[in-house]
C-alpha cells in the first residue's frame, strides 16, 4: 500500500493532470484532493483536463472547487464545456459565476452559444453587464471593438494621486487591469495613461495630469485586430485604449487578449501560405473530417488553376522542338519548381512584413525596386549554378539526350566531341537563361500580388500563393519554349 | 506666415515623425520643439526616426532630450545608433545612461558590440550591473537564460503585505516589473508569486505565503525560448520565473520580451516554410544583397534535390508507354503540384502545431492516424474531382491525345466513339488513382518529416518542406509510371 501511495505522489509531481485522474477523484468523491489540485495546478491545466469530462462530472467538479477558484476555472474551459456547465447550473450558480467573469469573456461565450443558452446567460448577468455585453456583441468580428472590454479605470486629469489610489482600492477588483489607468480631460477626450508604478512612486497630492504619459497611442473601435497586435508589439503595451469616433474612451484591450490575437493572425497567415483554410480550433480538437475540409477546397482550386499548365504543356510537347529534344521535357519540373520557390520566398516575405506592419501598400515602389535588385542577384547566381550543374548532369550521364546522342557517357569515354560539347552548352545555357528570367519574373509577381491585395484591403495571404504558382508555371513554360526556339533553330 | 504655421501643426498631428523633421529641428537648434516632441511622440517612434541621423546629429538630439526621456529613447534605438551614441558620449554621460537601462537590454547591446565599445560600456556600468551582465552573457542564445533579467523583486514567504509594499516603494524603481513579485521559502526555493493587485487588496498584516499564487509555472535557464513563448501564451503571464538547476530563482522574463520572442519564432518558422534563411532584421533595413543571400542557398539546395526528379523523368519519358502516350507527360506538373500541395498543407499544420505546443513528438501515432484518415478523405475527394475534370478536359479538347486521336473535339462532334470513351476513362482513372496515392503518401510523409525532426530536437521547419517536395516528386512519378503500365498494357 505504502509503495503504491509513493508512486502516486511521484506521478502527481511530474505528470500533467489528466482527465482520467480527475474522473477517479470525482468517482471517489474525494473533495479534499480536488480542492488541493486546484491550489497547485494552474487553472488552464485543470480546465484542459476537465474539458473532456461528462457534463454530470463537470458540474460535480465545479461544485467541489472553492468559490475563489471557480471564476478563472470557468473562464479557461472550452466553449463546449462552458455550455454544458451553463445547462447544468442552477439559476443562483449561474448568476454568481457570470457576474464574476469579465465582460469581454462572457461576450465571447454568449456570441457562440445557441440562442436559448445565450438568453439564460444574459438573464443571469446584472443590468450593467447585460448592457455592456449587448454593446460589445455589436462590434464586427476581428475589430478592436470585438476584442475590448468595458471594465477599466478612467479618471479625470484633475484627480490627485491619493484619490486615484483610493478609487483603485474601491473599484479595482472589477477592472480588467489596474496596471494601466486611463485619463480624460474636461471635454471627456482621452488624453493619457498612468502606469500603476508611476502612481505608487508619486506624491499623494500630485495631479494625474502631471504624472500621466502623454505619448500614448490608441485605436478606434473599427480598427482591424491585426493592427491591434502591431500596436502591442511596437509600443510594448500592457493595455491599449479603444476610442469611438468622438475620441472618447469606450473600452480597453489587455495584453493577454492581444497575445491571443497575434497568435491567431499568425496561424491564419501560416495556414494560407500552405494553402489551407484557417481555423481557430487547436489541432487535437479537430476531427479528421474537419481537418480534411480545410484542405480540399484549396487543393481542388489549385488543380483547376493547374489546368492552364497542363494545357500549355500538352500543346508544347507536340511541337517539333520538343519532339526532337525530349531531354528538354525532363527539365520542366525543375524549372517550374525554381520559379515557384523564388516567388514563394518573396510572397512569404511580403505577407510576413505586411502582417508585422514593417511596410504598407504605399511603399510598393521602394519594395519592388529592392526585390528587383535582389531578384537580379538571386537569378544570376541560380542561373550560373544551374548552368554548371547541367553541364555536370549531361557529362556524367545523370540526364541523357538519348535521341540526339544515344549512349553517350563520361564513363564510356565517348563524350569528348565538339558536337556534344556545343549541344550540352546550348542545353545548359537555355535552362540557365530560362531560370534567370523565371526567378526575376517570379519575384516581381510575388511582390505585386500580396502588395496589390493589401492595397485593396484584402488579406495578402489569401490568393497570392496559388495565383503565383499558376502564373509562374505558365510563364516559365512560355519563356522556356521561346528561348528553346532561339537556342536550337536547327531543331525547331 | 500664419498659414504656414497652421499647416505645420496639422502635419504634426497626422504625419508620423520623420528623420527629415528631426534633422530640420536639429539644424535650427530648436531645443524646445525637440523636447515637446519627446513628450507627445512615443519613444519607439522618435527612436525609429532618429536611427538614420548622422552620429553628430544623434548625440546633439540625445543631449537636447530631458533626462527623464533619455533612458527609454536610448533603449528603443537600433544597434547601430546605440553604438554611434556610445562612441560619441562622454564618460559621464555613458555612466548615467547605462545605469538607468535594464540589465537584460544592456546585455543584448553589449553582446553584439565590437570588443572595444563593449569594454567601454562594461566599465561604465556599476559593479553589480557589470557582474549581472557578465553572468547573462554566459547563457546560450535562444534560451530562457539569455532572455531573462536579474532585476526583479523577491521576498521571503514570511514577509508581510506591509513590508512588501514598503520594499516596493524603496526598491521597485530598479525592478523590471513590480506587477509580479516572486516568493521564496526558507530553503530559498521559489514557491509562488504575488500579483501587485492582490497585494493592494490584502490586509497589511497578512503574510505573502497566505496570499501568493501557488499554481505557478517556471522554466529553467536552459529552456528553449520557443517554450518560453508557449508558457506566456498558455498561462497569460505578465512575468515568468527562471530557475537554476537547484530550483532557485535566478531571473525573470517579462511579457514585452516574450512578445518579441514569439514574433521572432513565428517569423523564423514562416521564413523556413517559404525556403528562406530567417533574419531578425526588419525588411526595410535589409540591403538587396542581404535579402538575396537569404534566398540563394535554399533555391540552390532545392535545385540540387530537384536533380532526382529530372533524372527519373528523363528515364521515364523514353519508355514506350510515354512515347505512345505523350498526353501523360502533360499531366505530370499537375500531379506533382497536387502531391506537393497536399503534403505542404500537412507539413505546415505540423510545424505550426508543434510551435504552439499543441502536441509533441510523443503524440506521433495519434497524429499520424488522424492525418491518415484526413488523407483518405482528401485523396478520395480530389481523385474523384480530378477524374471528372479530366473527362471534361479531354472531351472539350483542353488537352488532346493527338497521337492516338488526332483532331478529336467535342465541337467537331467526332468524339462520341466507344474507343475514345474507353481511352479517356483510362486516362482519367490513371490520373485520379495516381492523385489519390500521391495525396495519401504525401500527407503521411508530410506528418513524419516534421515530427521526426522534433523528436530528435531539430527545428521541424528546417528541412521538411524541401525534402517533402523532392521525395514526393519522385514518388509521384514512380506511382504514375507503374499505374500507367497497368492501365495501358497494350501501349507499354
Amino acid at each position: 500500500m505504502n509503495e503504491e501511495k509513493e508512486e502516486l505522489e511521484i506521478e502527481e509531481e511530474n505528470e500533467p493532470l489528466t482527465t482520467e485522474r480527475l474522473k477517479e477523484l470525482i468517482d471517489a468523491k474525494d473533495v479534499k484532493s480536488i480542492r488541493d489540485i486546484f491550489v497547485v495546478v494552474p487553472d488552464i491545466d485543470s480546465a484542459v483536463a476537465a474539458n473532456d469530462l461528462e457534463p454530470t462530472d463537470l458540474i460535480y467538479l465545479f461544485r467541489c472547487v472553492k468559490p475563489a477558484d471557480t471564476a478563472t476555472f470557468f473562464d479557461e474551459l472550452n466553449q463546449e464545456a462552458k455550455e454544458n456547465l451553463v445547462k447544468a447550473m442552477t439559476d443562483r450558480e449561474l448568476v454568481q459565476i457570470i457576474n464574476t467573469q469579465s465582460v469581454d469573456d462572457v461576450t465571447d461565450v454568449v456570441g457562440e452559444m445557441p440562442a436559448n443558452l445565450a438568453q439564460r446567460v444574459l438573464k443571469a448577468a446584472d443590468k450593467d453587464m447585460r448592457a455592456d455585453i449587448n454593446l460589445l456583441l455589436n462590434y464586427k468580428e476581428d475589430t478592436a471593438g470585438s476584442l475590448m472590454t468595458t471594465e477599466y479605470l478612467e479618471f479625470k486629469d484633475t484627480t490627485t494621486v491619493e484619490e486615484a489610489i483610493d478609487a483603485i482600492r474601491k473599484r479595482g477588483k472589477d477592472a480588467e487591469t489596474i496596471y494601466t489607468l486611463f485619463v480624460r480631460d474636461k471635454n471627456r477626450e482621452f488624453v493619457g495613461t498612468v502606469d500603476l508604478d508611476d502612481l505608487i512612486f508619486s506624491k499623494k497630492d500630485q495631479l494625474l495630469s502631471e504624472i500621466m504619459n502623454q505619448d500614448v497611442v490608441s485605436v478606434k473601435t473599427d480598427t482591424d485586430q491585426e493592427e491591434v497586435g502591431q500596436m502591442f508589439r511596437r509600443y510594448d503595451l500592457n493595455a491599449l485604449a479603444v476610442l469611438n469616433q468622438d475620441d472618447r474612451l469606450v473600452g480597453i484591450i489587455t495584453i493577454d487578449d492581444a497575445v491571443d490575437v497575434m497568435t491567431e493572425e499568425q496561424s491564419e497567415d501560416f495556414a494560407r501560405m500552405t494553402n489551407m483554410e484557417p481555423t481557430e480550433k487547436p489541432y487535437m480538437e479537430l476531427t479528421a473530417w474537419e481537418n480534411a475540409k480545410k484542405c480540399i477546397p484549396w487543393i481542388v482550386t489549385l488543380l483547376i488553376l493547374g489546368t492552364f499548365t497542363t494545357m500549355v504543356l500538352n500543346r508544347l510537347e507536340s511541337q517539333t522542338i520538343f519532339l526532337n529534344l525530349p531531354i528538354l521535357i525532363a527539365f520542366v519540373p525543375m524549372l517550374m519548381d525554381t520559379g515557384g520557390n523564388a516567388g514563394g520566398q518573396t510572397t512569404g516575405l511580403m505577407i510576413r512584413s505586411l502582417a508585422l506592419g514593417e511596410f504598407g501598400p504605399k511603399d510598393v515602389l521602394k519594395v519592388l525596386f529592392k526585390e528587383f535588385r535582389s531578384a537580379l542577384i538571386v537569378g544570376a547566381s541560380v542561373a550560373s549554378f544551374s548552368f554548371l550543374w547541367l553541364m555536370i548532369e549531361q557529362y556524367s550521364g545523370i540526364v541523357s539526350d538519348v535521341k540526339n546522342f544515344p549512349g553517350i557517357n563520361i564513363w564510356a569515354g565517348n563524350c569528348w566531341t565538339a558536337d556534344f560539347a556545343i549541344h550540352s552548352l546550348r542545353n545548359a545555357g537555355l535552362v540557365g537563361l530560362t531560370m534567370f528570367s523565371a526567378v526575376v519574373a517570379s519575384k516581381m509577381i510575388g511582390t505585386l500580388l500580396p502588395m496589390g491585395a493589401a492595397a485593396i484591403k484584402k488579406d495578402p495571404a489569401l490568393l497570392s500563393q496559388p495565383l503565383l504558382t499558376t502564373i509562374m508555371d505558365v510563364t516559365t513554360l512560355m519563356i522556356y519554349f521561346s528561348l528553346a526556339l532561339a537556342f536550337f533553330p536547327h531543331l525547331a
